[in-house]
């Protein structure tokens, strides 16, 4: 079984609740990586419109959704609790809360609200869709695998991954952020495994925070993030680009997009997220 | 009263539910309009931050808001069921759902999740912001309120706001489409109400789709929304721009961004929106 999968394995407890164990692997500096975290409870989401049968049944890939993040999730035991909120002919809505439990009971995580479709009949015919960015060949990138060790023992899930970002917008690394508010670079599973649906959700939140390109360096927490998936993605490389255009008071929105080998857009994202910076009062969630 | 404040008044049945009334004067083409009723769920979600008293309580915008829409609201009397989910130092999330009574019992028209905060603190400093939009002054811009009579018949809520669109993204109203998938005007309500952030949460959604500027006339119901306030507005003219850069299968995302009267970018958006295009099957909410 690939990292991934076995990091999205659920055990169907009943109709409405599904347990499964957060791995350190997947961690970033002690907790554990939101898009693996939104990749999981969408999984969990789906598993429940598949039991749900019927059109539902259909509605297999999360085509939007919303993550509010409440608290740090850390390595151990998880459990997801769903509701089947609307079943409609082409659309399916869930909720979801990801939850762990603290010293005083249970605590939720994530709380993520979606609408789940045919992923293939939403996708065609294909009107208009933004041109993937003009990227060096992986092996002319910044190969992330290289990044210090003690650096790489701190971010455990870089381990899970092959990134390699445009050395174009990679200056942070070498403490000369370019300051234009982007980040961009082909990534994939480190272990081949294919990319799919649901591995999307998951890359859209794999990358540094883009405010490292801004030498905002730090843990920039994620607030809220909603996804949208616009198309079936080929296997192999994908290009993603982080961009960034408003930085005020201590939050930041930062927007994702991933295009497929064969150059289409297939995901997007914006997240708004929590970050340090000088006369800051608001942002943090702490 | 101004329109806004009577549209948004609500009454307190016990601590997790509101009563109100949608009115048809917010309505366009039989639907009450998309943004009246995120504002209206948002401000029965402030009030239940509130009433919960404590960090909550000084938590009393919206700083990001997801709205999945699941059936079309109509005239008549509405209910909010409203959670608090999480009350933290600097923000607070919370959950509501937008009920009516259908033949068959409660219809949930809408769910939001929503994380408020003070958005006075959370908006300064400003250290990136968009620039505004060059726009014609209003008076040289397409005033809406000289459309036809009977298109105006069918979209009540136009006369509520004063909405002036620039010329050059304009030309759908004369059947000549830009076809770049922009829209851009003035916006403010036609009562003089003053502009505040949960006017944000209306304006937002409140100009015609974007879709118009392709050439994709109709109906276009919003899925899924997902905003962000950025910044106490000052009050005057509003600036909106809307873009679409991705059409596939039946949707289309549509961004939203507001600049106040001082040129500062205040509020910005996403939605997730259905169209009818030749050959798509998937879309529409139905």
């Amino acid at each position: 079984m690939t990292e991934f999968d076995d990091a999205l394995a659920l055990e169907t407890v009943d109709e409405s609740l599904s347990t499964g164990r957060l791995d350190d692997r997947w961690a970033i500096g002690g907790a554990v990586n939101g898009g693996l975290l939104m990749a999981l409870t969408a999984t969990a989401l789906g598993e429940r419109l598949a039991r749900a049968g019927g059109p539902a049944a259909r509605h297999d890939a999360p085509i939007a959704f919303s993550a509010y993040f409440l608290s740090a999730s850390t390595e151990g035991p998880v459990e997801v609790r769903t509701e089947v909120v609307r079943v409609g002919r082409a659309m399916s809505t869930g909720q979801a809360r990801l939850l762990q439990t603290g010293p005083n009971g249970p605590v939720e995580r994530l709380r993520m609200l979606a609408s789940f479709g045919d992923l293939r009949a939403s996708a065609e015919p294909v009107l208009r869709s933004p041109e993937p960015p003009d990227l060096p060949a992986p092996d002319e990138c910044v190969d992330a695998s290289a990044s210090p060790a003690d650096f790489r023992d701190g971010v455990p899930m870089l381990g899970r991954i092959d990134l390699r970002l445009d050395p174009a917008t990679a200056g942070w690394t070498l403490g000369q952020p370019s300051e234009k508010g982007r980040m961009r670079g082909w990534i994939r599973f480190a272990d081949g495994r294919p990319v799919d649906a649901v591995s999307l959700v998951f890359f859209l939140d794999a990358l540094p925070p883009v405010a490292f390109d801004l030498g905002i360096m730090g843990w920039a927490p994620t607030l809220e993030l909603t996804g949208h998936l616009r198309g079936e993605p080929a296997d192999g490389w994908l290009r993603v680009e982080l961009s960034t255009r408003t930085v005020t008071g201590g939050l930041l929105e930062e927007d994702a997009m991933i295009w497929d080998r064969t150059g289409r857009m297939v995901a997007q994202s914006r997240q708004l997220a929590g970050i340090r910076v000088p006369g800051a009062s608001g942002g943090s969630t702490a």
